[in-house]
Order: C-alpha cells, then structure tokens, then sequence
C-alpha cells in the first residue's frame, strides 16, 4: 500500500524561507484564510520575496477576477484545459476546484482535466478552447484563421485578448508550478464533488 | 452556463443495438448490478455482440482480478496513468476511482489521473510507471535495459510480463473508449471522494 | 558482416517457463503447426500461463476471424498500418505475410508496412486507415467528425465498431510484443514474396 | 521581389483601441521614449487597458531589472533561448537585440535565437539553458534531478526561483505574441550589430 | 480486393518528360540496365534534367560505393534505418533489397526497416544506427557526446563524417521522393529474399 | 560575462585535415575569397577529401545557382525557412545573410529564420514554404493534395521538383552541420543588416 500522499503538507520542493511581507500582503493573506478557510499554497510559494508575491497576485487577480467578456467559469475552463496538456497537478487541482464550484457541475470539472473534447460543449466553448489549446500545444501555428474562428463563435477583439491572455498565464504558471514542484492545498480535491 | 454533461446518460456515439445475451453474460451484468449498483458502461457497449462481449470480459477479468505479483491497486495505478498520457475520458474516471476506493487515498487517483510524476512513490511504484508510460508512449524504444530497470525495482519475470500486459491493455482500451466515445457511468465521480 | 538473425530462434526476453495446457490449447497449438506448419511465437509467448493464452486466443479470434463487415484482408491491412506506426518488428513481420498471403500481392504488404500513404487504396481504404492510424497517433483527438469520414466511405455502425476494435487491438499487441521482445517465427519473412 | 516587411508598422493584429492611461503609465511611456527611443510594442499592445498595462509592466519590470543572482544577460539569455524553441518573431527579436547589447557579443545572440546547444558556454550557463528549455519543452517531466543538475552547477535555492521564472514567463509571453501577432519595433533590428 | 499496387508502373507524380541526356548519363544508363536489369526509378525521375542527373548520380555513388572506412552494406544499414523514421516507401524498398542482398540475410533488411532497435546488433553497428536516427529525428540535439560515442565504438574521425553524410543523404532522398510520389521498381521487392 | 563566440574560429568539430586538392577546387576556393572576401567554411569543411568537395559543390551550385523557375532569393527562402524548423546555426547564419542580401530587406530574412509564418507573404511564397515546412516535419505525408496547392499558386511541374529539391537538400545540408558542429564564417553575421 502506498504511503498517503502529501502528509506532511509541504509548498514547493524549494528551500525558501517567507519573506517579511508588507501590510498589504497580509492583510491579502488575511483575506484568504477568511473566504477560503486557506491561503493557496501558490501564494505561500510566492511570498519568499514580497515584491514578486505583490505582482504575481496583481496579474493574476486582475486577469481572472477583472472585467471580462469571458465568465469566470469561462476563464476558469481555459486554465484546466490548458493545464491538462501540461499535466500540471497544482494548477489541474486547484482550477479544476474552481470549474467544479463556478459550475455546480462536478463532471464539467473532469471533463476540463481529462479531455475536454469529450464534454458536450456550446460552439462558443469549444472554439474558446481549441484556441486555447492550439496556443498551448503550437503557438508558432496560430494565426489569423486562428482569430477569426472565435471571432465567428462571437468573440470580440478584446474578448480575444482575454481567451489569449489566460491560456498564456497558465502555460506560466504550469511551467512555475513544475519547476519548483508546487503543491496544491488538500482541500481543493474535495470541492464541490 | 454550460449544460450539465452527460445528462441524459447514453453509452458510447454508435448507434448499436443490444444483442440477446448468454446466461452466463446476463448472470455477469446481474452480479455487476448487485455488487456495484450499476453495470459499467464499457460492458454495455461491448453487448452489441454478446461472442465480444464474453471475450472482453474474459481478458480483462483475468488481467485485472487474476492471479498476479502485481496488486489490484498496482493494476489500476498503471490504468490510470497510462490513460492520462492518452487523455482517455471513461478510463481515468472508471479506473481513477478504483485507484481512490482501493488505497483509500483519493490524492492518489488525483495524481494517477494528473502527473504521476509528482506523486510521493516507492522506487518500485515508480519504475513500474515509467516503465509503463514509456510503453504507451515510445513502445518501439522499449528495450532490455528498461526491463533490467524492473527487474532491480524487484519485479520477477512474471512480473514483467503483467506491467507489460496492463500497460498494453489500456493503450488498447483508451482508443477503443476514444473511437465509439464511451461514457462513464456518472456514479464513479463521486467514488472514494 | 553481422551475425544472422534470430539465429538460434528464441520467444521471446523474458525467462518464463511454459504452463501445463489445457487439452483445448493443446489441440489448439497442434492445429496452428497442422494448418500454418508452425506454432506463431506470440502463442507460445502467452503460453507461460493457460488461463491468459486460452483469453488471449479467443479475444484474437474473434476480432480477426470471426463474423465483420471488414474482410479479414482487411483487418490484416490495419494491423500492419498501426504497427506501422508503432514500428512493431513482431506485428509487421507476421501480419504484413498476411497482407501479402490475403491479397495475392505482395507490394500491398510492403506498402502497408512502409508507408499506406503511398499505396493506390479505393476511398474505402484509405477512409479506415485514416482512422486507424490517427486513433493509433492521438486517440483523443478522434472524434465524431472522424466517425462521420468512416460513415461517409461507406461503414455502417458495427464496421465503425470493427475498424476501431482492431486498431486499438494492434496497439496492445505491438506494446506486448516490445515489452517483451517477442521474435516472429523466422517462416513469415518468405511468406507471399 | 517580396515586398517589404512590416511596413506600415502595426501593434497586433488585434483591433483595439488605445485606453486613458494613467499619470503612471504615461510617465513609463516617457521614459522609454527617452531612453530607447521608442514604446517596446508589447507596451503598447497592453495598453488597450490601463490595468493590465500596469499589472505586465510591474510584473516584467520585478522579472527581468529587480535583484537576482542571476545578471540581466543571464536573464535575457534564458528568454531568448525559450522563444527559440516557441518560434516567438517579437520576443527572438526584441530580447535578441538585448542579449547582443548586453553581452557585447552579436554572435551570442544568434546563437541563442538559432540553437542555443552550439555556443560555447559556461557549464553554469549550459545548465541553466538546459533547465530552461525543458522546462519549455516538458514541463511535466521537470523533476528533482533537474534542480540538481541547477545546484550542481552552483545555483542557490533563489537562483533556481529565478531561472524557472524567466522560462515561465517567455512561455507567457510568446504565445501572447502569436496569439495577437504582436510585432516588434523596427529598431531591434539593428541594434548592436 | 484492392488493385494490384503499382500497375501499370510510372516513376513518379510530376508530369517532366525526360530531357535529351548526355553521352556519359546514357551510358550510365546502360550500365545499371546491364548490371541491374533495369534502371532505378530514382535515376529516371531526375532525367528530367540532364546536369541535375549527372550531379545526383556523383554525390550518390562517391558516398554510397566511393571509399570509406565503412563497408557498402554498414552504408545501407543507415540509409534502411533512417527511411524508417521517415516512412519513404521508395528507399524502404530499394536499399531494404540491397541490405538483404549485400549480408545474405533477409531477415536484416527486415530489421533495419521496421526497428533496428530489434536487431542483434555488434556495439559498433548498434552506435552507428543510435547516431543515425537521433540525426534524423533531432538534428539540433546533436552534440559532442554523440560524437564521442561512435568514437567509443571505435569510429575514426572520418568514419563519423561517412556515418554522418550517409544519414544527412537519405533525409535528403526521403524527402525527395515523398515530395515527388517516386515509385520503386517492382524488381526490388522480391530480390535476395 | 560569457567568452567570445566563435573565437578563435574553427570549420568543424572533426580533425580532419584538408586534402590536396584538385586545380578545379583551388580554382574555385580562390573565386569564393575573389568575390565573398571568404571561402565558406562549409566548403572547408569538404575539403578534406577532394572528390567529396566537388561533388558537393556540383550539387549545391546547380540548385541554388543554376537554371530554375524560382528565383535565387526564393530559394534561399526555402532554405532558411527549413533550417529553422532544424534549429541549425550555420545555415540560418549562411542563408539568413542571403536573403538579407539578396532581398535588400534585412526583416525578411530574421522572419524566414524565426517564423515565416509571421511574414506578409505573397499566396505563391506562403505555399512554397508551407510545402517545404511539411515536407521539413513529415515528409510521409506529403502527397497529392499538398503537390496541388504548389500548382493553384501558379507553380509549374519543374517548380515543384525545385522547391522539393531545395527543401530536402536543406535537411541534408543542416544534418551534415549539426553532426560535425560546422561553425559558419564570423563575415556573414554582419551583412546586409
């Protein structure tokens, strides 16, 4: 029988100490343990220098919490599916978290994570996407065909700029999670099942 | 919103009807139903014809219930993990699940399912994943040295064979479920959560 | 000068002393040497354990030999062009003779085993090998659009079912065959030239 | 005779108007006027919105000028060598001219727009190139004996943050440039020649 | 039953006629019909010009019969091994036929063509395909320590550079007669089997 | 800060030295400094066997000089686009100061040399690099259907053996430089910039 895995919890495989983090950042942390009942260990991650934990939080709060064309589930979606082609278990654990809740659709939540081909998808979802996807797998290969299929789906120009902006987050924020190998909180697995 | 999936239920994309089936193969559903609460949905899409029905359920009961140095969880270890690296819908859910439900360990699914890699494993848990997921994903690279590598993780000649043959089943069953777009029954999700 | 090859003859890699059969495969392993002057390796292969060889049998039978709408030219010609890809020396050798022994041409096999591309195949070939090579390549990418070329050529729902079950066949077989290095009998090279 | 390449000059291929920005970003703006000469584009590609223009600026700005045990060269070095491998025009360009002005060294920069493995480096820069792209290649087989490989070739536990988090952000930020098709200013071309 | 391949015969998919060829080439010509009993394909398809033959057929024969430290059969041991990467139906068949006919074992041309990896190779034949078919399938990731691998397996410097010029050409002949649909000769197939 | 590229220069990773060459050569050597100021290293590298050199420069100057319904420029197009895709450092050097030169349109050639497809490109010259790119990836499949596109951009038969001919010879020519670590002449960096 395999031990149990994550026990002892532990943020990342890097041996940083948390920096002493400015009056912002804790009350931002603050903020988490109170609607979350936690703070992502992404964030923890971060705070081994308060600059990069303020900017990293920055970018990313305004890109999937700001104003958008795309839902939050929307933005939601692209990042599993892009996660799934980097199999990044940070990132599938905790957005895959987020589909599940922002859905009311625990399946939805799979579906992202294993192939989202496989989900019964509205047009607009499957070409936000395939674009999404296409981005992560050959960004060299898109073009203007490329644009022009989710303009037809009913994207706008700057809802373009938003379906881009995430798909290219997350292939960071995969990419970090790896490198530094990131754990995700124990209590996103059992969201919304 | 999105719709929810999978609702209302349906088994595969081809449009087939259920065969007569043997005694044998109706008293096999009915201990499905008793012991499960449902009959797997890969068993309901094989009974277009019940000669493969039967012969499915014959190799993939032996391969997985059989004999074998390999546990029932290591089994299913390996289905899982060979599924992520082919995105396979019905296979992660039915087989993640019987990872959960057998180690008692519901991360352990989540990481079959996402990067085995980032899982906390025993040497010989892992040179049996690699030896697998390079099976799935070079077959024609596999060699004697990978097979020396099992053999120092401790695995004996039979063992071998049974990595080999369960690695090589899910790459078979993977694009069976891909093809006919197989559905899992909706009662894995919530498995051993 | 190389040594010859295969030369003495051996199974396989693995050191796995042959079962006690039962009188079925007994009969069964007479009636290949009886009808074929030999008894194909990968048979012996299976045969370190009775249970596996008798399900190995019958699960191989029925895809190959039994009832289709695809003639079992045809399910030899997707055996060769998945191994094809797989790049299978056991798979290639022993149904590329198939190819060859099936159709009176001896090219056809060659061209199955190289490359499909380059053969002069009627849409309907070419439509199942389109299907049998991209679900070997990216099974979850195979979706109804692929289905919809196979109906589209003239396969009707249970030939969609028999197109798939032998291509996902062949990437078992190819994947058990390098696992263990099983050797194909040295008679299938001279076969149909 | 093909005709000139980019002329007119344009942004991105996206149709988006420039937003009001803020007494802060116009004062950035200032001040790359003043000191390049011109606006980096991806500057003015951002700012069609004020916030995310600030949000990538401050985020950039902490990446690749703020304190690190890695040089800038270092820095701009692992930047071009992830594009290379995305194929990104704007960012080979742009951080291509900048590898050339800060190493003195026109030679280097080509080096690593084309391949990287032909220049003559350092085992310390050899290494960290190495993380880099497979980390840009294979993010999920990024694993404990990389970050050895890291400290090995003497890079500290913050160094690794650092070199993992340049990689991460061109795999941002080059598919970001595809996605919109952003186009680098014209300048970058001849710089240090 | 599909046609018979190749019937009636034609050189390739370009429509050229033959060019007025020189004394020398029509002798040539005469030459391979005497020696061969036909022509190669190969030859025809570049008489479409007569100084583009004449360059051809004097790059061929000083590396595939000119001296070297490698025999003609280790030549046509790597033009097998890298057709096989590349899937070229024209030089599988022509210099599958040489490798049988220069060793005397037809089941070597077998194995170079579907996965040297499975022949019983000398070390000095298996470091010479490795270094071949990583040429081809990854030309950039070539480096020293290739290089010092076949000098380990007791390559000489202008050994490597034969090993090399013979894998760089039939990544050239592939591609050519891919690009051109070039058809074998029928005599190939049954030769020295 | 890292040490001079390419300093002191060097022809290739081989010791090998040059042969004595033919009047011919000599002849041709002494117009290579006559008009380039240099002898292309990768003709210094051929030097160490004479009749190896002549026919090598045979070869390339019939392609890249002689007759064609392509122009010099287009075929260093093609060159430089397939060198790219192999990530080789002498002929994106060599052919990148080519299409520099030769167009008068510096852009061009780090377009064809990062991403072609980021170029305005007329339909014709979009074609013939699509065809010589596919052909560069997966020469296996090339087939008609990509031979038509090259005709309905106004590409003649003998055309399309060019562009076939240039292509492939750039996937020999970039193997040859990898395999040796050909280093390109230090000259070249700066033209035409």
């Amino acid at each position: 029988m395999p031990a149990k895995q994550d026990d002892p919890p532990r943020v990342m495989a890097l041996d940083l100490p948390q920096a002493v983090l400015s009056e912002e950042n804790r009350a931002y942390f603050a903020k988490c343990q109170e609607k979350l009942g936690f703070i992502p260990y992404v964030l923890l991650a971060y705070a081994h220098d308060d600059a990069k934990l303020t900017a990293f939080a920055a970018f990313y709060n305004d890109l999937m919490l700001g104003p958008s064309g795309l839902s939050k589930l929307e933005r939601e979606m692209i990042a599993v599916a892009v996660s799934s082609v980097n199999h990044c278990y940070y990132c599938l654990t905790a957005h895959g978290a987020a589909v599940r809740q922002l859905s009311g659709d625990p399946v939805l939540g799979e579906l992202m994570a294993m192939n989202y081909r496989a989900a019964e998808l509205s047009p607009r979802h499957r070409a936000m996407l395939d674009f999404a996807v296409k981005l992560t797998e050959a960004p060299h290969q898109v073009e203007e065909a490329d644009r022009a299929a989710l303009r037809k789906a009913g994207f706008g120009e700057r809802d373009i700029w938003d379906v881009s902006a995430v798909a290219a987050f997350f292939n960071m924020s995969n990419r970090m999670a790896s490198a530094v190998d990131m754990r995700p909180n124990a209590q996103y697995h059992s969201v919304a099942r």
